[in-house]
């Protein structure tokens, strides 16, 4: 393992969220745990840590391509709350989701609408 | 035709490129003028005219979108072209690129990179 | 809001299930009323009024696309009801998804049929 | 081979489109014959042949799809031909590609309205 | 029905996995049983029991292609059962997983990991 | 950069196709240098370089997952030349891509064996 790739990635993982963050890696620790590492090493240590592009903007694109994609809706919601959590407002996740409609189409853009709503009802019933 | 709808949108349009836009205005009126009206009315002033997300976050989403979904190479150049037109950099570009390799692949991040060589060098052509 | 285009297009998404129609609109109203909107006055006023292709047509070009994409099962259940109530049988709706195992895969298809089953099961409960 | 299964693809093959039939038949022949031979006893002999859904139907279906997909033109080019050869008229076959922006998104759609424009085109300049 | 290939078909489905074949051709006889007749004869008779390529090189084959395209769970799971039937190890099956993070991205990989890890918990609680 | 990874990567891209490869590289550099070493680094150097499943195995399950995408053809072609550098026959190579028919349909298996009729055209004319 590469320490310093591993901890730089776990870092920009926790910044976006840690708890979700460490379930993915203890879900897939059971049954991939290279795939866990690459996660964490790769995606968020060599990739999304990456200077030249902000954090912020770097989730408005993945939430971008996840909800056109359509065939992820996990990530899709782990992202929804990262984004938040990096700086994003509701209305602007809003707006991205509906900007899909567009782009791929009102499906896509229906059911990533859907997803931000179980998520905003979650973090609503949890700050109550 | 709902003239404030379709000025709004030819209105930010020509912010991100009028000149391929008309291209494509063009070329889509001698097939399916309708299809060409709604881009303009719909998509564009609708859709991408909302206030609540900056035009260069929603062409960060944009691009991220076409990189990943990977059959709309035109769109995407155009978007690349765009989102440089309001306020993107080079390198902002290319990181949203190399983020995408982690969430759809490789293949649709390579092929992204060299729609974005091909366009940056046929600008680099033009300053010249 | 444009009424006549949004009339129309509730006038048409009731031809094709309104109580379906009225339950998209409600929990789209929950997160993000504007793609309700959007989804009553532009997908359903603008396009699917359209004269040129009729109605059950219309039905069948979608139910074929929400197939072959594979990453929509509430619409796709959507449009399956709403191609029975313009004027596909059940066996018209059955040989559209066996003919999208020619073109997008059996996987695609046997998904399809499944929820044409459950679709056809609720409706026979319903009806008893 | 089953002549009967083969002979009934073909003569359905032959209605859609005989000439890009037969093109896409030696093609194939010089590199993967079964899936040749597959292509007119299964998708055309078995499928498309099927009572139960008139063939002009399941070439509005098969447009569809192609549009919505969105990585097969060659394929969406010769249903789009087909579909005119047995009875959609150029009116139709624009409608099923504007659809196609509400359930795929704009970019599926701009480009199968430039694959229709070609193909009207080259009918045009042979009708001349 | 074609005895022979429908024989053939059947024969390698039960290779594969006689009780979840089963399972498949008797839920869609329930709603389409030409489409389990085909998937029988044509998917499992023409083409997986083809000579030119061993068995469990087709079901890597078909455990790459399902988690690279996303949207088939339930049959991605019934291939990684089939591929372990066939002669691959669980660490065969993870490497595929992991190999497809390159080529489709880790939101295709990551679920393709938690059903492998769902189906080796299910097979480890049945042979306890 | 990581000389182990780098290096570990770039001996099994030049197993694959050393030309090819060097391509590769050479035209991402031109635009995006961290892309290519990713590509060395992580695809090919920490994922395809993996024990646990042989290399002719990887590019089964590589060719496949690209036939059923659908959208790279140019890495689909450079994964058919690698999967015939590393022990698939085209005999083999061909029976993967008519499998994909079942699995992801027809017009991507088409594309599929277009490229393979390409591929096997210019090594055939170099060969002569």
């Amino acid at each position: 393992m590469n320490e310093d790739r591993y901890e730089r990635g776990w870092r920009t993982l926790a910044q976006l969220d840690a708890v979700g963050g460490q379930r993915v890696v203890d879900r897939l620790n059971a049954v991939a745990p290279d795939l866990a590492r690459y996660t964490v090493e790769f995606a968020f240590g060599d990739v999304v840590s990456r200077p030249g592009l902000e954090l912020k903007s770097r989730e408005i694109a993945t939430v971008a391509a996840l909800t056109a994609l359509g065939n992820a809706p996990a990530q899709l919601k782990f992202h929804m709350a990262a984004a938040l959590n990096v700086g994003c407002s509701r209305v602007e996740l809003v707006e991205i989701i509906i900007q899909m409609a567009v782009y791929a189409g009102f499906p896509a853009a229906l059911n990533a609408a859907y997803l931000a709503q179980e998520l905003f009802a979650e973090q609503d019933a949890v700050a109550e």
